[in-house]
């Protein structure tokens, strides 16, 4: 075992040994009997390990978390028809979310396919076998779809390639007869070019554009957003905002892509919906420029981040865009580099960072239980420097947008895609990519936790993954919000409908389901400000030696300032429905009172 | 509520109306922002129910498990993208099982569509939102994309015919701002054709070439298969097999079809691996009348039953073979109801019910932990007139196709599409539509119960919904055969191979997750023989007043004879793995000894 093949090797084994080289060290998925045969291959790997997971979302989800926490892809494996669907909506997130997934479906023998045999998982009399790859067709960026073992080596490495190229989802489809056919194994010998070529005049170009911009500019700023860190340019973004050196926001995607410690740092530019003075920051800049830019609803307040082309530089992950004209064939890794190397090495710009106002006191800071406004600070300081933060689309990230986050923190989350669900099955993802990460930290402390913020809906959809981590040892730390039901959707239709409840759980025994070691003390329920206090500062969760499950009971109707604001400021109409149906006051704020103490101070 | 609307309707109300009408008195789902608003006139029509589902795949299994028992579709409501995906593989499964399912997915508005906006759960800077229905395009009969008021209703209506004539999943796309517009209420007063057109002339024609062919035959048999139920001929075929009066069999898919207690009902026709002596009575026929027929690998021992266009009739869904040659446009309703009637008042054959040898007697048969030889039996025991088995793809199947059932049984499983996790999310939908089926009957005995029997590895992917049924006060029994694993894989490859191996689950803590209202009480584990017939004596399980839980522990490489030898039968190289790998010796039976009891008797 472990040894550098020669010889001939089975096509499945040269799939694996590709994926190892390429960083990927932990497979997810389902087996079935379209792929038993060639998983067996990949327990010959040294370094290469197999983690099953308890269905085949769960572990398109989970490949996701890991890809986005080791920077490499996340693949999973899956079985023809039933396992490739059941995971199609954890790859359309990965394609919006532009992370990068390598799915292996194991499918029929190419007998079977030619003949149109009524196999099990097909459709029909004369089934077409391939139509559940048609399916995923326009939700990924390249397929290998395997028939002949001469080109099978090649068309593996092209759509590998392709999946760093584009950073996001490609499949492999693997006839079981044809995976254990023989190639060379001396085809390994020569890696996998990873890089994407550079146009080196056509980003000479565009770094021009951008600095002859920049010089005009009074009072240039920088957005960072999270298609920076999905093509590998987070190391170039945090140079080029040192080097700048001008006050820098991120978008919530972007959030922790550079570190919030940053001193230039001003915090989440959220549209209209911002903490107290920080739009006006954000708009005296006269020149915008976005790292990696998502302009999606979700991703400052229902576009009500209004930035001008002729105000605004873009530089995305294939393209840059300077005060309306577009310069492509760029990559966003090398020109982020050379943008910063053609700077200046004293700053042209002196702009001091703006003091913003102190925020206003939230209506129930007076509450004994545990309420939203409560919650949010105490998350800020339970987190620590090298934590990985799961936030879970709904009520735990809007809190979560609201924290500033310590350094060398990565923050997981869908906020473009938002599939409720995908956070608790992410999170094992991430706490493999993580410990893979750390084992060249000296100290758990060091290389931080993993740390999953849910609510009881979203959980609900993925629950059973809680099971893998548990058999996996993670020592994850898990919130789970309890406000019996969607209240994410309570305010925004329905807030007293049947349809906005679940099923009640009872998370207590969550942890003994699945056989957990040390269930009583790794379960912590909390109903009072007082008791989060003093749960959040146990040692059990500052250093676990367990997976940990803190269950946080909130009102139903409670919701973070954040989301209150967001949907209050849609409409009249809708201030009205949150105010009718017992939602506090909205008009002005969330459940806010005093002023919001004072002016932006530039000094 | 609940009055018959007049004047103007919303779209949504409609749509809600002309579902309701057909027989439909469950919605199954989930919500999401682009549903919310329509589900609200849901509530509105007397009769009509929302039962929320845990996650999406799970809405699909619940609605297919809905539709076969109570013979109308199964609908459910997902929101845009995100849920709709998730979805899919259950549509793939109502897809190739011939389950008739409504799908209705709340999308975005008309104008964010035709916008391209970025809105959460899109794709891309310049978003299609029609991604996601492409996906399900070739996985479906029809679907009602609608966009124009004025052509909606009509839309709708003509989905919900075709899904009644296709037998097969329809999907309707309500964009969320169309929902609230308005139509007329009276187009609500001509209620929805859903019977197919028969054409008689072709009809005619094909009952006479089957007529003929039945004269010519001296030993004519029936061959009972599943899309006699799907296409909703149950009791036409029932009437068929008793005018004929000759010895009939069923498929494994077909079982229950017509009652197994009929009086010429032989067995399972399951090719090579069938119960001592009944493929030699099989064979035996000159000519062999199939009713619904699925000749897919797993209905008939990996395509073992050889049947010759020379000596069969096909009665099809929607056309009749007759000795080869094809009558095309025909209704299998109709036909047989034709069909019947056509034939003499007195049988024209006079074959005798043929006696099956005595099967041969398990090694195992003196352990006293709980085997697999020993379980099947005990539920065959266990099950009674009226009640709903599901019987999960695995281990559960292979086990269930030995048992005869009794009466007025209705089986619910995926034998053809086989994606595990479907039974335990079925079994939600297939209990709601017992419960609105058997409110009509006078006792809880004579209306059954709901019987799930499922594997570890299976209830895994779906688990969460044994909690929906908690929450809904439903009473069915469940078993769960608790192998540590993926027997059934096992047997296939990689016996000890970590891939087939699960998350170890301790299922006494289930119950209580779901705050069950008596868990100890109902929640049973069985791990010898003699605990097995105390446990299925106990009243708790025969009339059960909450949800049952029976954790059957089996050793992880025992299974039933039926899939251990169907397996062996493959190659002598796989019955060599199975030796190899410590499973009992397989050629010439699984774990058999003793002789076979002698011959088929013909008295």
């Amino acid at each position: 075992m472990g040894e550098m093949p020669s010889g001939k090797i089975t096509l499945g084994r040269y799939m694996w040994e590709r994926i190892h080289q390429i960083g990927v060290d932990t497979i997810f998925g389902v087996p079935g009997d379209f792929n038993l045969q060639f998983l067996d291959s990949l327990f010959h790997i040294d370094g290469l390990k197999w983690t099953g997971n308890q269905n085949e979302l769960n572990a398109a989800y989970a490949a996701d978390g890991y890809a986005r926490v080791k920077g490499v892809p996340g693949c999973f494996v899956t079985t023809h028809g039933v396992g490739e669907l059941s995971a199609l909506n954890g790859i359309a997130g990965s394609m919006s979310e532009q992370v990068k997934i390598i799915h292996v479906v194991g499918q029929t023998t190419r007998a079977m396919q030619k003949n149109h045999m009524m196999i099990h998982h097909s459709i029909g009399n004369k089934p077409d076998h391939q139509i559940y790859n048609k399916a995923s067709a326009g939700l990924r960026y390249a397929a290998a779809e395997l028939w002949d073992i001469e080109t099978a080596p090649a068309e593996i490495d092209r759509v590998i390639r392709e999946c760093f190229l584009k950073s996001g989802p490609v499949y492999i489809f693997l006839p079981l007869d044809l995976s254990s056919e023989q190639v060379d194994a001396s085809l390994l010998d020569k890696p996998i070019n990873t890089e994407p070529d550079v146009n080196k005049a056509a980003q000479e170009k565009a770094v021009k554009a951008i600095t002859d911009a920049l010089q005009e500019a009074k009072r240039p700023t920088v957005l960072v957003d999270a298609w920076t860190q999905r093509f590998a340019a987070v190391q170039e973004a945090a140079a080029l905002v040192r080097k700048l050196n001008v006050p820098f926001f991120s978008a919530n995607m972007g959030k922790g892509v550079v570190d919030e410690s940053e001193e230039m740092y001003v915090g989440v530019w959220n549209g209209e919906v911002s903490t107290p003075g920080l739009k006006e920051v954000a708009k005296a800049a006269d020149l915008v420029i976005t790292l990696g830019y998502i302009p999606c609803d979700t991703n400052a307040a229902g576009f009500s981040r209004k930035i001008s082309d002729s105000t605004t530089i873009h530089i995305n992950p294939h393209d840059v865009v300077v005060l309306g004209t577009t310069y492509p064939n760029t990559s966003i890794k090398s020109l982020l580099a050379a943008l910063t190397s053609a700077l200046p090495s004293t700053p042209t710009h002196t702009i001091p960072k703006p003091t913003l106002p102190r925020p206003r006191t939230p209506l129930d800071h007076a509450a004994t239980h545990l309420t939203q406004s409560f919650l949010w600070p105490a998350i800020e300081n339970f987190l620590r420097a090298g934590d990985c933060i799961v936030g879970e689309t709904g009520t735990s990230n809007f809190g979560l947008c609201d924290i500033t986050f310590p350094p060398r923190t990565r923050f997981i989350t869908q906020i473009y895609y938002g599939s409720i669900g995908y956070a608790t099955a992410a999170t094992l993802g991430v706490e493999c990519a993580r410990l893979e990460l750390s084992s060249s930290h000296s100290s758990a402390e060091e290389s931080g936790r993993t740390v999953l913020i849910t609510g009881d809906g979203s959980m609900a959809l993925t629950i059973q993954e809680i099971g893998t981590m548990i058999r996996e040892k993670h020592k994850s730390v898990i919130f789970v919000i309890n406000n019996a039901g969607y209240t994410v959707e309570r305010l925004i239709w329905g807030a007293r409908q049947p349809y906005n409840d679940i099923v009640p759980t009872s998370y207590a025994h969550l942890l003994p389901l699945y056989h957990h070691p040390a269930p009583e003390s790794s379960f912590h329920r909390v109903t009072t400000k007082e008791e989060l206090t003093a749960v959040l500062a146990k040692k059990e969760l500052q250093s676990p030696e367990h997976l940990q499950l803190v269950e946080l009971v909130l009102d139903k109707l409670d919701t973070s300032w954040r989301l209150g604001t967001q949907l209050a400021w849609r409409s009249e109409e809708h201030r009205k429905y949150l105010t009718d149906e017992g939602f506090v006051d909205t008009y002005g704020g969330w459940g806010l009172e005093g002023s919001a103490g004072g002016d932006v101070k530039w000094s």
